[in-house]
């Protein structure tokens, strides 16, 4: 019997014979059938819910700004939807991770899936694709992303609007921190960063990784500073804020000897001493559009949404080189 | 027929007869029966999910640094549970969010929730109490929260710890910059400063509010500063960032001039300079306490849990007061 039939039988509605409506209802009287979500999802297939499975240590999501406004624009789509998001966070372990989004589906809990954090030789693509679920990429433009629909994060440019800016301020002893090598948001920033500066004829080699967090930022920044940049573009925040404090405990002055870019306009960011030039990224609108294009996929429509661009704001933490005396 | 007999036939488990067995087995293949979550929801009335719907713009979402750790922690407790965490974000409407957790009750698709941002006159309690939900409310220990199951978050205690801290460097005239007044968090925390203000035999007078932002933390810090603190202590990070930076455009000292305290320990809190003495609340294990004792209401076994006591953590933006010369 086809799951149409049950429907319509169970709703009264014609399309089946009086004999099949008596045999269905009898069915689910037996089996004490009741309109639950998990009723609706057995008779349309539909689970009404859309999954997120993050594969980090618990103590990073606190530390990352990208994701809570990333789930925040996820939840303005997904609001008028019907549909709610299904969360789940399984440590750092990939094979953990790949069993979660498994379970998710051969369950039935979820519809579509979001795809994030994706690293170089990255197992789950191939795995989602393999169970048929609908699945969004969030990831940086112009990555490959095989089949799988994606959102192409525009990272590079924000940071090229960086370079662009300290260049045009007069800098050109450039140095780069980048975040987590294995990550390719990280990469993209990096090599965003490269393609400017050669873009403007300036070498691209005064780069070293901060692994995204405070500490990091600071140990690249005393390493970078023994070869006298007069600017510093970060690949986040929390680098950039840890690079600052490192400056100025060498007595030196933002921006008057160094320049200083952030990456993500953290809360932050707006109010130091002196207030960070930093990219700010739309993390509640990359999530919003990543939602209406896995949702398009789910029901099958097209969809072709344009990921917002990261904006420049130029705060007071960039200025001119000093003119060397 | 019961729940428990359905389950038996289905599992070829003994305990119903060999006609019930096949009846049911017959109901079960004309309804397309399928051994899904739903399936299994549908024998056990559980949905092997847990609720946390937040009424809020989702722009705060990247403000706040406890909602990130929380859901970190409730994610290792259910990890190895089966359970999954259902999550909406509604706007900052509390009809919407009352109708949400309705919604998911009546649809089956949770088995208990969580009750955060507790507010002044909230309905949810008595709502979620009427549904017949499990629930596990979060927030200020002390207050009211009726018949439900609460983890006592001792905020107060990490604020009674900075003003000891500053009295004991020799501050007498000691400021507070509260939060946003209609949440029940930051009722507690001015309280806390009240009282510990009281208990030193000091006036609790200079205070002002910011409401969790840091254009409100500064607004206040600039009031405040007319009326002369030696020390200012702020129920966030964000606002103490703010109040740093508009202490330093005074032409004035941190903490040479006046010391800063502030509340959360962001990851930016140890890189700033002077690095921030602060208060750390430790979400990840407020989040793994609220989801243990969810699951223990859930199946109905006894659980007292006790939350993490939140530390000072003192860095050097405090220092004893200048001595008026």
């Amino acid at each position: 019997m086809s799951k149409g039939a049950v429907s319509l039988a169970l709703n009264d509605k014609p399309g089946v014979s009086d004999e099949t409506r008596r045999r269905i209802k009898q069915a689910a009287q037996d089996l004490n059938w009741r309109p639950s979500i998990h009723a609706r999802a057995m008779l349309s297939s539909r689970a009404f819910a859309v999954g997120l499975v993050l594969a980090r240590d618990t103590r990073h999501l606190a530390v990352d700004p990208f994701f809570a406004g990333f789930l925040g624009g996820v939840e303005t789509v997904l609001q008028g939807s019907g549909s709610v998001l299904v969360l789940q966070v399984v440590g750092e372990d990939e094979e953990v991770e790949a069993a979660a989004y498994r379970r998710l589906v051969t369950e039935r809990r979820i519809d579509g899936a979001f795809l994030l954090d994706i690293r170089d030789g990255d197992q789950r693509p191939a795995l989602l694709g393999e169970l048929g679920l609908p699945t969004v990429a969030v990831g940086p433009a112009g990555a490959d992303y095989g089949d799988m629909a994606a959102v192409g994060v525009r990272d590079g440019d924000g940071i090229a609007a960086a370079v662009d800016h300290l260049v045009r301020l007069g800098h050109r002893d450039i140095a780069f921190v980048e975040g987590a090598p294995a990550y390719r948001h990280s990469t993209s920033r990096l090599q965003a960063w490269s393609r400017a500066m050669e873009g403007h004829g300036l070498p691209a080699v005064l780069r070293d990784a901060g692994h995204f967090t405070g500490d990091g930022g600071a140990a690249a920044t005393r390493r970078l500073l023994e070869h006298g940049p007069t600017a510093i573009v970060y690949a986040s925040d929390l680098m950039a804020i840890a690079g600052m404090s490192v400056v100025r405990e060498k007595g030196l002055d933002v921006p008057g000897d160094i320049s200083i870019t952030g990456f993500d306009d953290n809360p932050e960011a707006a109010h130091l001493h002196p207030p960070l030039t930093t990219v700010r990224q739309d993390p509640i609108g990359i999530g919003a559009i990543a939602a209406e294009l896995l949702l398009a996929r789910i029901d099958g429509r097209p969809a072709d949404p344009d990921p917002p661009s990261p904006e420049l704001i130029v705060r007071a933490s960039t200025a001119p080189p000093r003119v060397t005396p």
